[in-house]
């Protein structure tokens, strides 16, 4: 597994390296993955609305096609729980491509049918609804965090830790974060701890899918 | 992880403990995963309709209640691609429970839309039709297999071979196989270096998922 590595698309625009590589850091500790990170261009806001979907991907196509053709990389990743763009960059590359969300509700389902999402938003990427169907039976989206910003603030780890209780109570036996901020801060390990519950952590499934690719190279 | 084991549920009886043991020694080779692998009692010929399949799941059942009870294993795998009584297994024991079948068919929608199934039955389990929905675009059996028995004979390899060769002419990116049987042969080894193609293992997924839960403990 040596010489080969994957693509990592950060559907963002950031100047931070730190930023830029910190789902693939993960992946690579996680996986042993050589990992290339890169983030759309003139979006530093990311994707938000319909609007700004539609401008990021054709920007994600492009970037994908520079991972394969210049990076020669082995597979991608779209490392965001929306899976923007996924299969329009399927049909562009000839690398197998991952997206976040999608790796995490098949892990959800396959092992379980109680399934709990976490999110930031009012709504819950389709990404992943689609695939969790009937198994999803509850979500919820922790007060006063609206986005990925307010999950740095204070008081974001002690609501989140109120939600995922909510979201046991509901019956959930596993909780998927829908949106990778929740990676960033290091919730899943907190989760984990506290509350003693499986988590799906959309970098981790989606390192998981790639590790799992490599492995048959 | 040391400390932790599961239980692989094989959905037939033999007396050989080199064949029961076989998926949990690939998945330990592979994962690194403590396995204890059991059979169901008094089913020599598993199950191969609806009659063996109402009569083995009440045993599957049994067995899983035996690992989590006696056994204290940290997770349970149905090792077969049909999922036999996954459900019901998972309404008896509170440990996560994959399922074979249902693992294989999630990895191979993570990683792509265009899904071959390579099987031995003329019909596809339905714990993967269900879930590999559109992106199902072939299924095939080789000519002159109809039975795990048969994969051990001379003919077996070059047999599906041609019949993997004739899954990426109807457009499949990647191979399922829809039998362990496949596995038991080294039969992915040989298509992956033969024709290059992405293989989804249901042994190998398995433990994938086996392995995901357990890093999470």
């Amino acid at each position: 597994m040596d010489n080969l590595s994957v693509g990592i698309i950060r559907v963002f625009t950031t100047e931070d390296q730190e930023i830029t590589n910190s789902h693939g850091n993960k992946i690579e500790e996680t996986y042993n993955i050589r990992c290339i990170n890169k983030c759309i261009h003139q979006q530093p806001k990311g994707i938000y609305d319909e609007e700004s979907e539609t401008k990021a991907i054709p920007k994600i196509i492009e970037l994908a096609k520079e991972f394969e053709n210049h990076h020669k990389v082995s597979c991608i990743a779209i490392s965001c729980a929306a899976d923007p763009g996924l299969e329009l960059v399927r049909n562009e590359v000839s690398v197998p491509v991952v997206g976040a969300g999608s790796s995490a509700a098949h892990m959800a389902k396959t092992v379980s049918q109680k399934i709990g999402i976490l999110t930031i938003a009012n709504e819950v990427p389709q990404a992943m609804t689609r695939i969790l169907g009937d198994s999803l039976i509850s979500w919820r989206k922790p007060s006063a965090v609206n986005n990925t910003a307010d999950l740095l603030k204070g008081y974001a780890i002690e609501n989140s830790l109120a939600t995922a209780k909510e979201l046991m109570r509901d019956g959930a036996e596993v909780i998927v974060f829908a949106c990778t901020g929740y990676v960033t801060i290091g919730f899943g390990d907190i989760l984990k701890n506290k509350l003693g519950v499986t988590v799906i952590d959309p970098v981790e499934t989606e390192g998981n899918a790639l590790s799992f690719i490599l492995r048959g190279e």
